[in-house]
């Protein structure tokens, strides 16, 4: 094992977040832990993490600090609430945050950072729990080249197909754009499944024949597969990739981008929410394309 | 070379069906071709098969008959005209429509076959001109399994990846699947791709980060690089999948499928057409996208 001598904070311990933060102790590094539900730092400190009692503590103690939560408003209170990491940043801070959320508010933090003369990156990964505990997550990384080089190690931990887009906030906005073409090719395959289905021809043999052309996805064979077997668990949830697709729209009305598909599939999760199945794999849309047809993948 | 007793009839000579008919004779077959403008049978004709007057005569000599034509017009013309293949069928004939066109005229074909004794199988294909050329093409069939295994060496001719989808009509269903999944990926590419390079973050990095995950594609890989090289000689050409869309939405609306994505593009393209486009290939919807929102892929 190696040994390392910065302290890593990690705070948000989910399931997302919870095996990420093994994957680095298994690496060699020192944790300081933090979660909102206090109960869900034991698991960690029984590797050998420390436990801190609010973001702030971890800042205190920590030289890099990664966030890892669910939603806009838990980033924002983790970092700029009252007992928020930016209560306690000093230069040597570097600030990974991998949570999904909008271009915008890594920048927030990252000129909050600046100011401090501290370091910031923006980090949205994807590749689900499955990548999280298995360190194959794919991570999208914004900032300087220098705060880039100095986590690479720690990213190294966690992920495998590591890729620098930008500065401050382009983590993010590749982050929108990987949902924005996840969710539009399981609407496609959707359309194409239900299709096939209603005239009477087999869908798995559809997909089978379209995996070999210019319709190959690995939506088209991952979620493709899922709908034919009905296996909606997730995976990742609707609720989710409604979430990020809200963040795509918003960044889009912002700049001025026309994304009329994406609007619409949006506007399809908002249905699936209403209907009880926000905690569904987001491959469900395919079932609720067969429903409104009044059919059945089979 | 290989020696084979039956004689295939090839209608249509342009630029796929010339190069598939030219495949056959590599293979041994002798062909007897026709084509509406009939100076397109000489290049074939120079390399051993015969020339025939109309539809009806090559079904007179032939006893396999392959029709590549344009669009349903057309095909309705080849086989229902006074000069068409049933003025001449018998029941030894395999007509073997490889035109993309409606699940609906691929039944007619094969009902109007099966009254004289005679088989039929619709098998449109994927892959383009260079797959035409290099004998490469997907080849998506439906009709019976007799049909299909008597046919299946001359497919071998033509392409490579061969599928029998099930009965009469689902090789059109398959194709038009693969025309609402190719499309709506590409609508799925340009509404990512557009965001990038509004948000100021570089879309060659982004479809480099994104075909690492589950956002990735064919279409993202090949059409996504188009876009970035303003490369948009066809390719497949904006009209001929504008065709292939109206064949699929004309088959959800028989069928009671909602398929709200694929009449948005279809949608797009008749605006591309409406500006002067339909020539170009279909990647450019891409660039439609980003000029809706001001700006340029580069």
């Amino acid at each position: 094992m190696a040994e390392h001598t910065s302290r890593i904070g990690f705070i948000g311990l989910g399931i997302m977040g919870a095996p990420m933060a093994l994957n680095l102790i298994r690496a060699g590094y020192s944790l300081i832990v933090h979660n909102r539900t206090r109960e869900k730092e034991a698991a960690l400190v029984a590797e050998g993490a420390q436990a801190a009692a609010s973001p702030r503590d971890v800042a205190r103690q920590a030289d890099v600090v990664i966030t890892m939560l669910p939603d806009t408003p838990d980033v924002e209170a983790v970092y700029f609430g009252p007992e928020g990491i930016f209560q306690a940043v000093r230069a040597e801070h570097l600030l990974i945050d991998m949570s999904t959320v909008s271009p915008a508010i890594a920048r927030r933090i990252h000129d909050q950072a600046v100011l401090a003369g501290a370091e910031s990156l923006d980090a949205p990964v994807s590749g689900g729990d499955v990548g999280a505990r298995a360190g194959t997550l794919s991570i999208m990384v914004g900032g300087s080249t220098a705060a880039y080089e100095r986590a690479y190690p720690l990213f190294q931990a966690m992920g495998k197909n590591i890729v620098h887009l930008g500065d401050a906030g382009a983590g993010q906005v590749t982050k929108a754009c990987n949902q924005i073409v996840v969710a539009l090719t399981i609407e496609a395959v959707g359309e194409a499944l239900v299709l096939a289905q209603k005239s009477g021809v087999d869908p798995h043999r559809v997909r089978q024949a379209l995996l070999g052309g210019f319709a190959q996805s690995r939506v088209l064979e991952v979620h493709g597969q899922r709908a034919l077997d009905h296996q909606y668990d997730p995976g990742f949830r609707v609720r989710l990739h409604r979430k990020d697709l809200a963040i795509a729209l918003n960044a889009a009305q912002d700049l001025g981008v026309s994304t009329p598909v994406t609007a619409l599939v949006h506007d399809m999760m908002n249905s699936l929410l209403a209907n009880g199945l926000g905690d569904r794999d987001h491959s469900i849309l395919i079932d609720e394309l067969a429903r409104r047809a009044n059919t059945e993948i089979r």
